[in-house]
């Protein structure tokens, strides 16, 4: 068990591209209760199960599970909520600490979100140029939320 | 993952009774999706995360991991729906089978069930004397519905 304490920001422009190499990620949700959010992933080829329970502040408890690789499928195919969540992600050092920019497709094709994770919540950190508006508050960005409000559905919408 | 295949029945008298020591459980969810169920469970000193797809006639995708005792109390006890559902578990062999005899405590006090699981839907299975009506196909009766109707309410309402 640990905390997860993280930072969620829009991008401002594409200068982060060719920093990395992306990793496929498909996600699904057992449970989006923001009280006990229940998530599948496969993360290139590593299977995970992971239980969050309510965001206070930046904070939120997190517990985190390996699983094979194939029940994972199993999970995320046959029993979570549908459409699934499918992203690149890219994690890409700057100044002291890791960024993760998550590039989805599918349903939520055309997001884009760079997220920090951060020891404490005052913790200070540096901006790279290509960050953009924080978002951190805003819950329809949260992964849970784009299940049953997917990305593409905002901009027909707006 | 298997599959579950189980039979359900009330309990007709109280033979079973010094035939097995009984285990404490202590068991909640973070799902009661019937679709979805996730289920978090310690029973004596172990703990685990169980999840649990439909229920096809007496069969269900079942995913079963072990998690740490610490990591279990804190998903009870701070994530889980409340009340949790506690039990004493007696396993009792009969004929060619294990059984499984829920002695219910605290919200469902008053509750007994006998539970027997099989490798085949259509397996014979010999009924111990002091097993009496199948309840295998009420849903009332599973553990997930246990936590929003516990059975001390059903006596109150009947």
């Amino acid at each position: 068990m640990s905390f997860e304490i993280e930072r969620k920001f829009l991008l401002s422009h594409d200068g982060w591209r060719g920093l990395a190499t992306g990793t496929l990620y498909r996600q699904g949700f057992l449970s989006t209760d923001k009280e006990r959010v229940v998530r599948v992933r496969i993360a290139g080829d590593r299977g995970s199960l992971t239980i969050k329970g309510l965001t206070r502040g930046a904070k939120r408890r997190e517990f985190e599970y390996e699983i094979p690789l194939d029940e994972a499928a199993l999970l995320l195919d046959e029993l979570c909520h549908q459409p699934l969540i499918e992203k690149h992600r890219y994690c890409i050092p700057h100044g002291q600490h890791m960024w993760e920019v998550d590039e989805f497709i599918g349903e939520n094709a055309g997001l884009l979100i760079a997220e920090v994770e951060l020891s404490a919540e005052d913790e200070s950190v540096e901006l790279p140029d290509w960050v953009g508006q924080e978002v951190t508050e805003d819950h329809r960005y949260a992964n849970a939320s784009l299940v049953s409000n997917p990305y593409r559905r905002w901009s027909t919408e707006g």
